[in-house]
């Protein structure tokens, strides 16, 4: 039995916080087993809305790679890479852009969103609006049949699997399985101060690598129910940040009903439950720093799982690359 | 003395007429002593507008390599490589789409003008959008500093050195050089219809490996002057298809500029100038076509010219490629 093919892995714009965790990273150490799973560190992804910045970019790979080692992804069972020494994706991405209008990938849901949301108009660079071809290179060039991804990303799963009935037409054979866009249950993590994204950039994250106090300031400072003015007042759990975040990591199930019961009829104070999640928090963090300062200061090995990862995709993605060229009856020497 | 550096080739999608010959190949064969010349077998950018049909790309590119060794371009002096393994190509011309907006690459004249010719309308590939970028690749991994290109295609050049100026700026130093093109003074050769481009497509091509009764039967058919009706009668040499060619491969040019004054005042018949050209190209083509015939009784060689060609082309793009990515400070392993 061969294990299914999972392509996952994050944009190298900077070191990844619990909505990182709670959205991707544990569903990884879940899989990790189970499946066949490549992780790429996606610099040249990045690049796409970042040429302006490639020092960021580096910088994020080595960061990125730490947070998954901390996390506890085991190199011996997910092979993490780095898309930029992958050449195979990039010669698959420019083969694919010919099977792709620029009118259709105008009308990508997930293309169109992003541009308004970076506000690029009609400066867009070449590379973001090509992004979803590269996307589906790197999708295909593994044979991945599982992409986790946001529900808005959903899009590019379907862009894909669009170009590889077109490459298998053209082939006459299917060369490249369709891939499954598996969205997570659980929905988006908010960010601290309950806008709908956690990021670094917009100041309302909590990092990996956050210190005891970080997390204890953080969760001071959520936002609770504004209506809940005295203890002995009902509050209301929906929209309210800590319960949000409670929902996201708290493993007591039965306990946390419990507490939303207990919250909504009043007399139980927001004190009590940022306690609650700050020892979550705390408990959840501690060993992930611990082990990511640890690493930190081995960098050597670091390098070398991500050296001993692109070697192991590049083969994977050539002979993929070669099947596709030749499968087109395209001239190979 | 380092040589400057050339980068010309062609698409890969047919083999080459005596078009080429006079608009391109016989300056190659002039340059190749005196410069570094690359010769791109561009089978990824004949994919562009040619991604239906593969097949004829991939035929293509023996086809177009036979005619180079055939007019005399030597493989000890001029490099013969093949675009699609040059992964480089694809590497720089991902990383050059961060570089370039799609509102400028839609403005590109050349593109303009090319959707308009293939009648693309919205349905346009996305890498034939690109190709701009991926042509700046091409250019900038050879470091040439040096493209013939027709006059149409000028604007292409202008936009690869934006790009090598968005590279070095980001670098903080020149690590591209800029390029500069050259516009061969002779003028596009019409086909023998007297039609603006010879093309195979268009039937209005005489090939390299033009039989002589081929070349006999198009000189044959080419318009004249429709108002020299008698041999007496003065006739027109401006759009005179016949002179035209005769402008083309007439070395001896003092003999020509006779025939003309004879032909303007009247008492030289169609038949004798047909004669003429027809002698020319003759005497052009007959060795060129017997050493394609030659050549395609050893494929085995010419594989190995351009395996040779691709093996050196790769060291120099690959370098090129690790230049850039190094000066712009991403990630090396």
């Amino acid at each position: 039995m061969t294990k299914a093919i999972i392509l996952t892995g994050d944009r190298t714009t900077g070191p990844l916080h619990i909505g990182h965790y709670a959205g991707s990273l544990a569903n990884r150490l879940k899989l990790q087993d189970s499946h066949e799973q490549f992780l790429l560190l996606a610099d040249m992804q990045a690049l796409t809305d970042n040429a302006g910045d490639p020092a960021k970019v580096r910088r994020s790979v080595i960061e990125v790679a730490l947070d998954y080692l901390a996390v506890g992804i085991d190199p011996a069972k997910s092979t993490i890479c780095l898309q930029s020494h992958l050449p195979a994706l990039a010669e698959l991405t420019l083969l694919y852009l010919n099977f792709v209008s620029v009118a259709r990938l105008e009308r990508n849901p997930t293309i169109r969103q992003e541009i308004r949301a970076r506000g690029f108009g009609h400066a867009i660079p070449a590379g973001f609006l090509c992004y979803p071809a590269a996307q589906a290179a790197d999708i295909t060039a593994f044979k991945a049949t599982i992409v986790p991804v946001g529900e808005d990303q959903a899009p590019l799963i379907e862009q894909s699997n669009e170009i590889v009935r077109r490459i298998n037409a053209g082939a006459g054979k299917a060369i490249l399985p369709e891939a499954q866009a598996v969205i997570p249950s659980s929905g988006r993590l908010p960010g601290v101060d309950g806008k709908a994204k956690m990021s670094k950039s917009a100041g309302n994250a909590i990092a990996l690598s956050a210190s005891p106090e970080a997390i204890a300031a953080a969760v001071k400072a959520m936002f609770t129910d504004p209506g809940h003015l005295r203890v002995e007042d009902p509050g209301k759990v929906e929209g309210n940040v800590v319960f949000t975040f409670l929902d996201a990591f708290d493993e007591d199930r039965a306990g946390l009903e419990e507490l939303k019961a207990h919250y909504r009829r009043g007399g139980l104070g927001d004190a009590t439950i940022k306690r609650r999640l700050d020892a979550i928090l705390q408990a959840l963090i501690a060993p992930i720093r611990q082990k990511r300062a640890q690493l930190a200061q081995d960098l050597g090995y670091v390098l070398d799982v991500i050296r001993q990862g692109t070697q192991k995709a590049r083969e994977r993605t050539e002979a993929t690359k070669q099947e596709v060229m030749a499968g087109l009856g395209l001239f190979t020497l």
